[in-house]
């Protein structure tokens, strides 16, 4: 079977060393036969509930970072561009570009992204169909990408909360792409908090699995050694200290799935 | 671990030489050590599209139907109950029963399937949060049941689609309660037919993997010799020529899963 | 214009005191020209949340209370029908026979009602489509039914929520129906209370002038004295001394509306 | 009561002719007491379903066009923003900023058009809550906005079709601002056409009639001489010759709100 694609790192870049203390473990974790490890991390949070919550350090700070973390870690990076004239910086800082989930129907920024010639990673709009998201695919595929994976992320259930529709993930891959599961942004609670977005880590590894199960190239998660310190999503990420033997669960699991395909 | 809960047979009664067909299948696949086996089918199919859907041959019938398919082949049975004056008679024919989904907070339903001592499966309705199930655990209990599990066959999604929440198998475990994965009627598409529920079997198994992943006692399946001549759900259910193997591979996941967990 | 048919009652029968309170204030409402009243009130909370949540006098106390309603009043009643084997009866002491939502699809229950030759109001179910509701049409048309009109109650919303699409009322209508708009169960939040249902009272007028300016029939109210008193649905009933106020604006409206229709 | 604000045009530029056309019929309806007419155009589509639709006449050109209706017919001007570095342009050539539902929560755009000085329109998320525009409105309040309006303009409902939460309108009101009802972009169905998203013209007027008797301060509708001509949404247009007519109507509706509310 290939190998899975893991996309991990804290959600956005606070230090270089709190970087490289996640870099680390993820090195770790690349080490392993049946595992390829993207780092990811985001240089600005666009989209925050409040207008006062913090951001990250910016775009330019933010990809010097992401060099310097590739560099010493030796792992590809990924961060998220916001903005169509973002996306050649982030091109030539990262090896993988992210569209975030609300940006999915921008065609200005699949475009420029695509023509950086870098893969790129779409994250279904919480307001979209798994099947609609083929002119996604026809969008960055015309636009000269080196190739485009769709990520599943919840989509919007009601006022509030979000559900995976794990169909999403099969139905997505049938369009001729790898798909990706995030497990992180899955278990948010928009506006759960009072102007800020709540979440429920019990759930991450338990979907994880899920999608593991049903069928995914890659999981997306985010770690943090003290998750209640991140800018962000702290309620929804998995401790440092718990990843490499989480992620070890869902090894073994794929391994399985991979041995009981093979065997069809 | 604990072995699976697996629930299966034809949607509906048809002819004892078909549900001994089916009967015959189930009973292989309970000879193996980590599963058991009950057979279910409907007496009644008492919320139909139409007015001119076929229905089953009726409670009496039915249910001496399904006591010879029991004193035949073995198998624990069981069916569903739509009025509170049939859970007695049900109660007396069959070994566990179920409450629709439509029906899950029809008080006199559950307390009179309660009264019978018998367990019972109760679906979660399609218009239900997990977490609203505790109330439905709650009336079965204060009414003398021989225990209760809850069911996840999908939940409303917009119109004429279902979504299955899979956190609400972990959150309905957390009730205290076992819970059943129904793979075959969350794929009903209701009204995709005109007038009958439409359906996708092809999402069957790769959903009923993912309930698997995330943890569940048991699974709810139909399978059928010609799903095409089927009165009902025919779109949804396993042919049966391909359900063993299709168990097979399931089994063989929950293996991994158990390994998994209990290696934590 | 035809006049507006008002549903309108308690709740859940308390007491005959209570009810000819009620009923009073609705005979003033009814000595208007353009609208028709209709007494509403159930004999049995079937579905409440809780198992200990109060129910209301049982069919027989409870019909013999709404037969001694009408003849006092002098207004046709109506109260819902749980069980097919309560349609007889509660078609020989009503006008006119309701639905409930959740039994929207139990055939047995529809034919049963049809048969009294009793006009009929169902309730859309909070999990169907307006479409679909065709099929309900058709169920009750082919037994013999006095007529059926088909009821907007809100729709399931993600979970704990409900929204009215206002569009349903137009597309049931063009089934060939009078619609029903439901003010009072439409603003629930099931489960909003923890363990009995919630509910916003201040919504409830906004939301019939909506259903009045795009096109209804028929209103359909819950009103108490002193609502927060009411053993169900309190946090949505329209306080008795508003009620007839309430009535007057919606009825303004509805001649503006009927007015500029008999234009185009 | 306060004027009724209109926001209307077609959908995108196209011609100049075809702009003063519509313009012309709005200066019209600009003539009568209790409407401000404020005319729209898009100069880029941005987000349509596929690569190859077509998307207007870009910023530059699109805003000297949007400069000359605006001279020519007296009408103030409003278009909307996608980008944080074109609100100063924007801002300089027209009266009203919009910002479109898939960006309401992206901070730039929000604080950009702000900064503008111009009163802004956001458009509610399909994906969000009527409560949570909360945040929007604070986001821009703490950017020195010239005032901002909330758009409902329909909320995802399953995949492929809006519902309108009528509850936004005096939800989002009670924000202390006025609101607005986009009926056009509210019976979208996104993907419903195969690569381009459907609707159904003939619901928008009887839901700008539900939203105006909940009340509602501002419309928005897209009209167009032969709707099935336009480069988008076609299907949801009023035909021209139709538009005064149903302005009209809705103002007949309004006066009618108005007089019952001030009784009170």
């Amino acid at each position: 079977g290939q190998p899975l694609l893991l996309i991990a790192g804290p959600c956005v870049l606070q230090s270089i060393d709190l970087a490289m203390e996640i870099a680390d473990v993820l090195v770790q974790i690349n080490s392993r036969d049946d595992v390829n490890v993207v780092f990811k991390a985001s240089f600005d949070k666009a989209n925050r509930t409040s207008l006062s919550a913090k951001r990250g350090p910016g775009i330019d700070k933010g990809l010097r970072m992401l060099e310097e973390v590739g560099s010493r870690s030796g792992l590809p990076t990924t961060t998220d561009v916001h903005l169509p004239d973002q996306a050649l910086a982030v091109g030539q800082a990262c090896d993988l570009l992210q569209v975030p989930a609300f940006l999915a129907r921008q065609t200005d920024l699949l475009v420029a992204c695509a023509a950086t010639g870098r893969p790129m990673n779409v994250k279904k709009g919480q307001f979209m169909s798994p099947e609609d998201m083929q002119y996604v695919v026809e969008k960055v595929r015309g636009s000269g990408s080196g190739g485009v994976m769709l990520c599943e992320r919840g989509t919007f259930f009601g006022y509030g909360r979000l559900v995976n529709d794990m169909q999403s993930l099969p139905i997505m891959r049938s369009l001729g792409v790898p798909v990706v599961f995030d497990a992180t942004h899955s278990v948010q609670r928009p506006g759960g908090l009072g102007g800020a977005t709540g979440g429920n880590r019990e759930m991450v590894e338990p979907l994880a699995r899920a999608a593991v199960a049903i069928g995914t190239d890659a999981l997306f998660f985010e770690t943090h050694p003290k998750p209640e310190t991140s800018p962000s999503d702290g309620a929804n990420m998995i401790p440092l200290d718990r990843f490499e033997a989480t992620i070890g669960r869902l090894l073994t699991l794929r391994r399985t799935i991979t041995d009981i395909d093979s065997a069809v």
